[in-house]
């Protein structure tokens, strides 16, 4: 094809963000997007804490040390960060840079705030809402992972609730309902699909 | 689901316009999506000509008297309408919002003049331009067609070049490349499925 031609309609990869709130299955449908072998660049999250065992650089995590990330934070080479019990963890943007240069779209999960800092610096970035299908499932759910107390459970709700809120934020919101994994991971495959069909591409800066 | 919880995420249903230049292959992907059983309304065109051997009325064409063409024409009642060779074709607004009222995605083929048409008369409608790969690609479907003379030829390709010039008044661009045509009802598919997932939903009104 012409460079110049209107027949020339390749599309420029997307970076591709999917959140909700916790236990509406983010993790459940990356790890079902690599089972499908979908052919996207799956972020690894950078932490400084130390590997756990059978943990693998590079596939868990990315394993730095402590200067390296404040590095990082201070040159704004992070898309994401955040600070839990103390340990860092964070979204390099030469990763994303890398991948999407090669072509490739790049899919990672973040939390909702997390959401809202990335559209915040990647306006262009593709935003995906993942819901349950009630609050009830939702609840049920969180209570089955049986790591909460019960006032962290009702905390958790609570978040979610307002999270819920932000959903016209985003660009397309899917429904996980329980059980029916393969119907959410269908939707996003789709929205992908669709998305490189656009008319007005995403031009992803980053 | 309860009426007002923002779980509620049923997505109204879609108003589909498959267009492009003569010779992509339109009615090849409406045939297809046939095929394949999709839960859309195909809209039937209305015509006042006299149905040949073989045509069922509410299939291949509603077959009704010019009166009634002249009726619905004066009361707004046609999405789109045509005169070609002294006949009447058209498509019968009621005929949509019959099926959109039952929840059905409604898709409809129409060229890229009539596109506009309804983008002006539906802002809210998906509009899906379909192209072929490259112009001699174009150009040698045309030909293998056999049904235009040189001069015709020459005619529908600068007609071609002059509507690729409109991709951008679409939502969508599907290519639909010789041979493939699965892949481009895919892309079709997906779009449908992707739009479906989006915060801001069309509503149609007609």
């Amino acid at each position: 094809m012409e460079e110049h031609s209107p027949y020339n309609l390749n599309s420029p990869p997307l970076l591709i963000v999917i959140s909700g709130p916790a236990g509406v299955g983010k993790d459940s449908v990356i790890q079902r997007l690599k089972e499908r072998g979908c052919a996207l660049h799956f972020v690894v999250t950078a932490t400084d804490r130390e590997p756990r065992p059978g943990e693998v650089h590079g596939v868990d995590y990315f394993f730095l040390p402590t200067f390296e990330f404040l590095r990082m934070k201070r040159e704004q080479e992070l898309l994401e960060h955040a600070v839990v019990y103390g340990q860092h963890k964070g979204v390099p943007k030469q990763q994303i840079r890398e991948a999407l240069a090669s072509g490739k779209d790049v899919i990672m999960r973040v939390d909702v705030q997390g959401a809202a800092t990335v559209r915040q610096l990647v306006p262009e970035a593709l935003l995906i809402f993942l819901v349950a299908t009630s609050e009830a499932e939702l609840e049920e759910r969180l209570r089955a992972r049986g790591a909460d107390s019960p006032e962290q459970l009702a905390k958790r709700l609570d978040a979610a609730r307002e999270e819920m809120a932000q959903v016209s934020e985003f660009d397309y919101v899917v429904v996980n309902p329980d059980g029916e994994l393969d119907r959410a991971v269908d939707d996003v495959i789709a929205i992908i699909q669709a998305e490189h069909c656009r008319t007005e591409p995403r031009v992803v800066k980053l």
